[in-house]
């Protein structure tokens, strides 16, 4: 930790969708040092055909990163406002996010200037190594472009597909586990998930997104999808690695309700529960949950010392009791537990 | 004229394609109150997918002319290289520009927000109204968006058709005149064009543009495809009333070099000559030229007297003799003209 550093400690955000926007939303207000490593698995909609069209990662993830991260003013809300914007028509652009196509010119325009394999050379990393420096590159334009205040990362520098062990979907056999292929396939499965993984499995790491977990002072997991978008960040090795090893503080902030789908009927102790299943060496410093949506406190108590945690509760939610997280609220959080 | 105007005199600049960029990358080192009105009948490409996907104005034109604006550092190059890249897939995507599809989604938001026809009423009036608006309120939004130096408009409130008269395409009989459709096909005919129309004739002009005109020290016709890009605004019956009657100094730069297509053949005078047959009550003050690509001295001299207009003979092109003008040289003509 150095809080001294000026702008605030050196803070990653891990996750993707939703949840991470609203970490970066609350993070935002506490430092000015702030990268966020997103899940790359995105399937489904304007990502999934993009994906398949050009061959690139799923931009949907890094889009909504990249909104979250844009300016306070009229002009940043414009932005953020027209990236999120989707295309309806009846035609070839319906569904499409601004931001999406905006992230695929820009690796596309690189790859066009760089080809990916060095010349004079067949060598498969050096290849692959250049195609993440241009999705690297690519996404610190879009994000120089758009005035964002901070990094958007990749975790991971191929696309990647989750699949999921699932039990419940067969009525006359409860107990038969089946393979769920693809996120959005896995976040929407009317059965119960019991674990992840990733196709390749052990996928290389964008190493820009390792260095930023070693560096900083403070890394956060979740909210967010718990399968799709938190736990899979650990199933890339070398990010996983640079978790376990960094000398930040490890803050994992958990949902305030299931999600219908992936973790439906969920508890919040059952949340760190698979986490550590997928994660057996982890240690986290401190875990956030609101008391308004705990229902077995001594459960979640005793979730959070097996994982090594200390456990912070604070009004998180909005105050209209709906179970979304307040940026605001929660950025006071962030602030007193990376200060301590 | 108002030479004293802070910033430096007003400046309208009309056409479309190529010729108005280089047109506003001179004048945007003339003045800071510099608009653009551009031509919206572009029916090929990117821009005729997209006026027929979603029934907005084709942006092409408007996209160039925004990239024109776009600022001088590194960012704004940037971004100007950002809105003139195009997909290159074997998917729905290929081919559309990226700026393009920036202002569609503009467009589409604010009609998203709010719907064209006003309520309780069926007034046809008021619905092109509220489309106009929404046109140029997106505009005006990329404009600012894309940190542009100048505003951009287009010339009329409707997607327009242009239609030619075209002699030669028969070979049999090389007198025949036929009715060529649509813009990309009348810059490619093979044959001589005689004259162009609208569809619709008579089509309303955009108001701001109309207002840019009346209230400039300076109008700039062409460089462009002469009857494609330049000759159409004067197809505009509004706008040509602004033109006529404006007190700005009217400023006509000829093409450099005829264009295979639309004016193969053509010399200078025959430019001047067919501007004169479209608006034969339109005076101009100044004519600007090349004299390294004039051959006809003294009739060029005779066209431009019938004009009204005082003939300006400059080196405007690049130095390697290519038939293109130069945004420095043509920077500096306008500046003389301009202040005197």
């Amino acid at each position: 930790m150095s809080p001294q550093t000026p702008g605030g400690p050196k803070v990653v955000a891990l996750g993707g969708g939703h949840g991470l926007s609203a970490s970066l939303s609350a993070l935002r207000q506490v430092t000015e040092h702030l990268t966020a490593v997103v899940t790359v698995a995105d399937d489904g909609g304007s990502s999934g055909r993009l994906r398949s069209e050009f061959g690139v990662l799923p931009p949907g993830d890094l889009r909504q990163a990249l909104a979250a991260l844009c300016g306070d003013d009229e002009w940043g809300r414009t932005w953020a406002e027209v990236l999120q914007h989707r295309f309806a028509s009846d035609g070839e652009l319906s569904g499409h996010a601004v931001g999406n196509l905006l992230i695929v010119a820009l690796w596309e325009r690189l790859a066009q200037r760089s080809p990916g394999v060095v010349p004079g050379t067949s060598d498969a990393a050096a290849a692959a190594g250049a195609a993440t420096d241009r999705h690297v590159a690519g996404l610190d334009w879009v994000a120089r472009l758009l005035g964002a205040r901070g990094r958007v990362l990749p975790m991971c520098a191929v696309p990647l597909r989750i699949t999921a062990q699932v039990e419940g979907l067969d009525p006359e056999n409860p107990a038969l586990v089946r393979t769920v292929r693809g996120q959005s396939e896995v976040a929407s499965t009317p059965g119960r998930v019991r674990s992840v993984a990733l196709e390749p499995p052990d996928p290389p790491a964008c190493p820009e997104a390792v260095a930023a977990v070693r560096e900083a002072d403070g890394v956060v997991l979740g909210p967010g999808s718990w399968f799709t978008s938190v736990l899979v960040h650990l199933l890339v090795p070398e990010l996983a690695t640079a978790l376990h090893e960094t000398k930040a503080r490890r803050i994992l902030t958990l949902n305030l309700a299931p999600q219908a789908g992936e973790t439906r009927g969920f508890s919040p102790e059952r949340h760190l529960e698979v986490l550590a299943a997928h994660a057996p060496d982890l240690r986290v410093d401190v875990v956030v949950a609101d008391d308004a949506f705990v229902a077995d406190h001594p459960a979640l108590v005793d979730a959070t010392t097996r994982l090594g945690a200390e456990l912070v509760m604070a009004d998180v939610a909005w105050t209209d009791g709906s179970p979304k997280h307040d940026p605001q609220r929660l950025a006071r959080v962030y602030a007193k537990v990376l200060s301590s």
